[in-house]
C-alpha cells in the first residue's frame, strides 16, 4: 500500500465563515499585516437577501476602515421613520414622521440599506488587496484545542488543529480561530459552547421587492400597526423594498416537528397579508420576489464567547435576535471589528495575551443588552395596535417612546464599554464629554499647515495603532507653550519605553489657538511627526465647518491627553500634567 | 507593381490630442454614446509636471461627470493664500492670510492641485468605461476640409479628411474635428488660425519638489514679493510643492535667436534664487526635482475657434496666458465641456448645425476676458515690492484687491455666457439670482420620498440633457396646486411636441411646501418620472442642511421654470404661466 501523506499548514488566524463577521475580521487582520486565512463552506458568494441595514456607527466604522464611500455610493439612506396606525375609515393612515436616527452625536445620521451581498463584496475586494481571498467550498470537520497550558499562553504557539474538506483533506495548525459561521455555528458546537435563551411565538415573513404602489411612505423606514398585523417597510438600494410582516402565531404555521411550515407560506401569501395591511394603499405583485423567508424570532445569546481566548465565535454564532430593529449584521460586525485589533497586538508581540479575554468581557455585555432592548422592542412591535375598541394595544405614544429611547443604543453610538485593563475610568473630567468606554465623538477641526477642515475621525483609521491626541490648551501662549513642551518630552520619553516605542502610537494634537497667524511648526517637533496631524479648534476660512470642539469635547483651557484605542473607543484620559498615569494604564496590557 | 491600397475609415469625431482638453471631450462624447476616436503623437501619456490646478467651477464640472471624487481623493486642497513681503530686518514676513477661493457660491470653496497626468488618467480610466481608447503614437499629417457647401451644413456628411501615419497611413473620413493639440497646435496651424497678442518680457522658472524646509506656510498657496524678486508657493498632492521663480529679464536669459538659453539655467539655479526669496527661512536642496521648466509669458489668444463649425480647437490651443493664475488647465477643459453636448445635440439630430457657432462665440469672449485679467496679474505679480525706498513699488493691498477682485472670475464661478440662441436673456427677475448665463447655483433641496438632502447640482449631470427645473410654489396649497396641474400639462405638451421629445429633457420639481406630511405623489405625474425628482425648500431632519433655496434663488411664492443646459449654465427662465415663452427658447436651436 502507498503512504497517504495528509496535506499540514500553519496560520495565525484561520477564520471559518465569510458572512459580514468573517469578513470584516480577514480584512481588518489582513489589513494589519497579519497572517490569515478565511474559509467559507458555500460554493458562491451570496446573492440577494439575508441582512441588510447598517447603522449610523458601523458607518463610522467602515469609514475608519477606508470602506464607507463605497458603502454609501451603493447603499440607500433611511433619514425618515413613519408610523401609520389604523384610520377611523379604516385601513391605515399616517400618525407620525420623526428621524430614524435620533443620535445628537451620530456623524452620519442616517442608517444605510444594501442587501448583505453587497456589503460582503465590499470586505471581499478589500480583503484581496491584502492579498487574501476565501477559500471555498471549504468544510471544517473536526477542531481539537491542546490541553498544554504553555501553549496556550504563549502567542506564537499553534495549539488549534483544524481538519478541512476542499479536494483532499488537510490539518491546518492554527494560533488562533475565528468562528464566524452562523447562528448554526459548526465551530461553536464543536466547542461545546451552548446558547442561552428562547424562541418567541412571533412568526415573521419578509418579501424583498421592487414594488408598484402608491404608499406615499414607501422610500422611508415605515412602522405599520394596522388590525390585519404589523408591516415594516425597510426601503433599500435602486428602487428595492423590504416588507417585514407579520403572520399569524406559531400553532397554524408550524409543522408538528415544530419547524415552520413553508408549504404554506409562499411569498404571495406574504405579500396578500402586506396588501391588506396597508389598504386603502395599493401594492402591486411583482412579476417576481428578489427574495423572501420565514422565521421564528429567537432571543439567544451564546454562554461564552471564546474558549481558553483561542478559539473565539462572533456574529450570529454567539447571539441571535428579531432582525427587525437591523441590528444583527451590526452586532456581528462590531465582535469582529472589537476582536481583531486585540488579536493584532498579541500576534505582533505588542500586547499580552491576556488583553483578549477583553473581547468576550465587552461584547457578550453588549450582545445581553441587544437581547433586552430586543424583547421590549419585539414584543411592542408584534403586538396589536390600540384602537377605541382594544384599549390593551400599542399606542402609538408607547412605540415612539422605546424607538426613540433605544435611539442611542440601536444606532451602535450609544455603545459603552465597561471598565477594564483597555478602559480606565480616571480622569472622566478632564473631558468629560468624551466618554470612557465609548466611540470618539466625531468633530471637525482645521489642519493648521493649509487650513483645511478636517474630521478628527478620519486621522484615527482602523490601522491597529492606539491614537494619543494631545489637546495642548492654547500654544500660542508662551506660559502654556512652555508647559507643552514639557508634556512632549514626558511623553515621548514614556512611548519610546513601551514595546516597539511609537510604531503602536500615532500622536495627533489639538491646539485652541486660534487661526490667522498661527503655524504649525511652533509646536514642539514631537507633537508633529507630519504637517498634516496640527489641528487647531477653529472654523474654516468660510466660517462653515469645525469650531467649538473644545467645548463639545468638554475640555478646559488646560488641555487633556485621550488615549482612543485602535477600534476607535476612549480608552482613558489624562490631565497634561498627569502623564504617569497613562504608564499605568498601557503596563496593563502592554508587553514589558 | 501590387496595388497599395490605405486604409480608410470613418468617425463621428476625430480629437487630436490627449491632454486635459482632449480628454475632457473624449470621455463627454464617449458618455454621450458618440462615436469618437482620440489620438496623440505622444508614445506615453505624461508622467510629471505640466499644469496642476482644478478651480471650484472645474471641480463642480468634474462632479457632473461623477469624476470628482477621484479628484478631491488624489488631489491637494488650497483653502488659504498667504502673503509675503520684505521685513523691515530684511528677508520676508507674512503680511496676511486670506481664504484662497472668495467666490462666495462656490460648491468647494477651495483649489484642488494634482498634477496633469494624474488628471488625465482620470479621464482616461472614465472613457475607458465607454469603451474609448487614446491611440498612441498616431501622428497627423494632413487635413482637409471640403468646400461643398451642401456637406458642410449636412451633420450626417464627413467632409473633413485627416491623414494618419501609425505604422501604416490611414485615411480618416470625419465628421467633426477637435483639434487639441496644444499651445503649438499642428491643428491650428493646418487651417491656418492665427494667434493675436504678444509676447512679454516676464521669464518664470518653475520647480516641482518635496522641500525640507521651515518656511510655515509651505502648505498654503503663497504670494511672496522680495528684494529678492517674486515666487509663488502652491501646494500639490502628497508633501509635493511647485515654486514658481521670478528669473531675470529676458535679455539676460536668452540666446540670440530669442530662445530661452536652459544652459544658462538648471533646476538647482532656479532654488538657489528661491533659497534667496525665501529668507529668512530655509530649503534644502532635494535629492531629486520631480519636474522643471522655464517659460516667458504669452497672451495670445487664436483669431477664430473653427473653420465651418466642422473643426474646431480647444484649450492650448487657442489661447496662452501666464500659468500662475491657475487657469490654463480649467480653460482648457471648459472649452470642451462647452462644446462637447454641442457636438452631441447635432450629431443625434435633436439639434440644428448652427447650435455650433455659439462655441466660438461663448468660448472666445471667455478667451479674451482671461488675457485681459492675465495681464493685470502677471503685471503685478512680476513687479517689484513697494518698500520705503521703492515707493512705485507694488503694494500688498494693489496685489489683495486684484486677488479678491477677480476671485469670482479666475474660481471660474464667475463666468457668464452672453445672451445667444441658447441663452435667452428674458424673466430673469423671475429668478433673480439665477443669472442667465452662469452656472446654476448650488443649494441642498430635501427630496420628499425619502427625506434625504439632495445637491441639485448632482441632479445635473452632464448626460447632455437639458434640465427643466419645475419651482412650482407650495404644492400644499389646493389653489396653487390647480396652477401646477395646468402647467404640468402645457409642459407635457411642449416637450412631447419638440424633436425627440422627453429623451432630451429631464424635470426636476421643486416644491415650496414644508416638510412633515407633504407627499411626492401628490404632484401631478408629469412632473415626477421617479420619485427621486421631486424636492422641498426645507432643511433635512437634523435642521443642518438644506432650506432657503427659494430666496437664495431669488424665486418667489408664484414659482418659476428654470431651464439649465447641458454644461449647468443657465439657459432660460420664464414664469410658470408663460411655458409657452419656452416653445420660442427651443426653437431658436431645435430640429424642427
Amino acid at each position: 500500500m502507498p503512504t497517504v501523506t495528509t496535506k499540514e499548514s500553519e496560520v495565525d488566524v484561520l477564520i471559518i465563515g465569510a458572512g459580514p463577521a468573517g469578513l470584516m475580521a480577514g480584512n481588518a487582520l489582513a489589513k494589519n499585516g497579519i497572517n490569515v486565512r478565511i474559509i467559507d463552506q458555500r460554493p458562491d458568494k451570496l446573492g440577494a437577501g439575508q441582512a441588510d441595514g447598517i447603522q449610523p456607527r458601523t458607518i463610522e466604522v467602515f469609514q475608519a476602515y477606508g470602506l464607507a464611500d463605497r458603502l454609501l455610493k451603493e447603499g440607500n439612506q433611511m433619514h425618515m421613520a413613519a408610523f401609520y396606525n389604523p384610520s377611523p375609515d379604516g385601513g391605515i393612515e399616517l400618525t407620525d414622521r420623526v428621524p430614524d436616527v435620533t443620535a445628537e452625536s451620530a456623524r452620519y445620521p442616517f442608517e444605510v440599506t444594501l442587501h448583505q451581498g453587497a456589503i460582503e463584496s465590499i470586505f471581499s475586494d478589500s480583503m484581496r488587496c491584502f492579498g487574501v481571498e476565501v477559500s471555498r467550498p471549504v468544510v471544517p470537520t473536526s477542531i481539537q484545542l491542546s490541553e498544554d497550558e504553555s501553549k496556550l499562553n504563549d502567542p506564537n504557539a499553534y495549539p488549534i488543529r483544524v481538519e478541512l474538506l476542499q479536494v483532499e483533506t488537510e490539518i491546518v495548525h492554527a494560533k488562533f480561530v475565528v468562528g464566524a459561521d452562523g447562528a448554526h455555528s459548526w465551530v461553536r458546537k464543536s466547542i461545546g459552547i451552548i446558547m442561552e435563551g428562547e424562541q418567541t411565538d412571533y412568526i415573521w415573513g419578509v418579501v424583498d421587492l421592487t414594488p408598484d404602489t402608491d404608499f406615499p411612505d414607501i422610500r422611508n423606514r415605515c412602522v405599520i400597526h394596522s388590525n390585519e398585523g404589523s408591516c415594516m417597510v425597510i426601503p433599500r438600494e435602486d428602487d428595492k423594498v423590504r416588507l417585514y410582516i407579520q403572520l399569524g402565531d406559531k400553532r397554524t404555521n408550524v409543522t408538528s416537528n415544530g419547524r415552520i411550515d413553508k408549504e404554506k407560506l409562499h411569498p404571495h401569501n406574504l405579500l396578500e397579508t402586506a396588501r391588506k395591511i396597508l389598504q386603502p394603499y395599493y401594492i402591486q405583485t411583482p412579476e417576481k420576489f428578489d427574495w423572501w423567508t420565514i422565521y421564528i424570532v429567537g432571543q439567544r445569546v451564546a454562554s461564552r464567547f471564546s474558549v481558553k481566548d483561542r478559539v473565539f465565535i462572533v456574529g450570529d454564532a454567539c447571539h441571535t435576535h428579531s432582525p427587525k430593529a437591523g441590528q444583527g449584521m451590526n452586532a456581528s460586525m462590531n465582535d469582529s471589528h472589537n476582536l481583531a485589533w486585540k488579536l493584532t497586538h498579541v500576534l505582533k508581540g505588542w500586547a499580552k495575551i491576556s488583553l483578549l479575554k477583553t473581547y468576550e468581557f465587552e461584547r457578550k455585555q453588549y450582545a445581553q443588552d441587544l437581547i433586552n432592548f430586543d424583547k421590549k422592542f419585539a414584543k411592542l412591535f408584534s403586538g396589536k395596535p390600540r384602537t377605541e375598541d382594544y384599549q390593551d394595544g400599542v399606542s402609538h405614544e408607547d412605540f415612539l417612546k422605546i424607538f426613540q429611547t433605544f435611539g442611542g443604543f440601536t444606532s451602535g453610538i450609544g455603545i459603552h464599554y465597561a471598565e477594564s485593563s483597555i478602559t480606565s475610568e480616571k480622569h472622566q473630567d478632564t473631558a468629560k464629554n468624551l466618554i470612557i468606554g465609548e466611540r470618539i465623538l466625531p468633530q471637525i477641526f482645521l489642519r493648521v499647515a493649509d487650513s483645511r477642515p478636517v474630521e478628527i475621525q478620519d486621522l484615527m483609521p482602523s490601522d491597529a495603532r492606539f491614537k494619543v491626541l494631545v489637546f495642548t490648551g492654547n500654544s500660542s501662549s508662551i506660559d502654556q507653550l512652555k508647559k507643552i513642551r514639557i508634556v512632549s518630552q514626558e511623553l515621548d520619553t514614556l512611548l519610546s519605553s513601551l514595546v516597539k516605542g511609537k510604531a503602536v502610537f500615532d500622536i495627533i494634537t489639538v491646539s485652541s489657538a486660534a487661526k490667522g497667524r498661527v503655524r504649525y511648526n511652533d509646536l514642539p517637533k514631537s507633537l508633529w511627526s507630519h504637517w498634516s496631524k496640527v489641528l487647531i479648534d477653529d472654523t474654516d476660512v468660510k466660517g462653515a465647518q469645525g469650531g467649538d470642539g473644545y467645548r463639545k469635547y468638554g475640555i478646559g483651557p488646560d488641555g487633556a491627553i485621550v488615549i482612543v484605542r485602535p477600534d476607535g473607543y476612549v480608552g482613558a484620559i489624562v490631565p497634561l500634567d498627569r502623564v504617569r498615569d497613562l504608564e499605568t494604564y498601557f503596563s496593563g496590557f502592554v508587553n514589558a
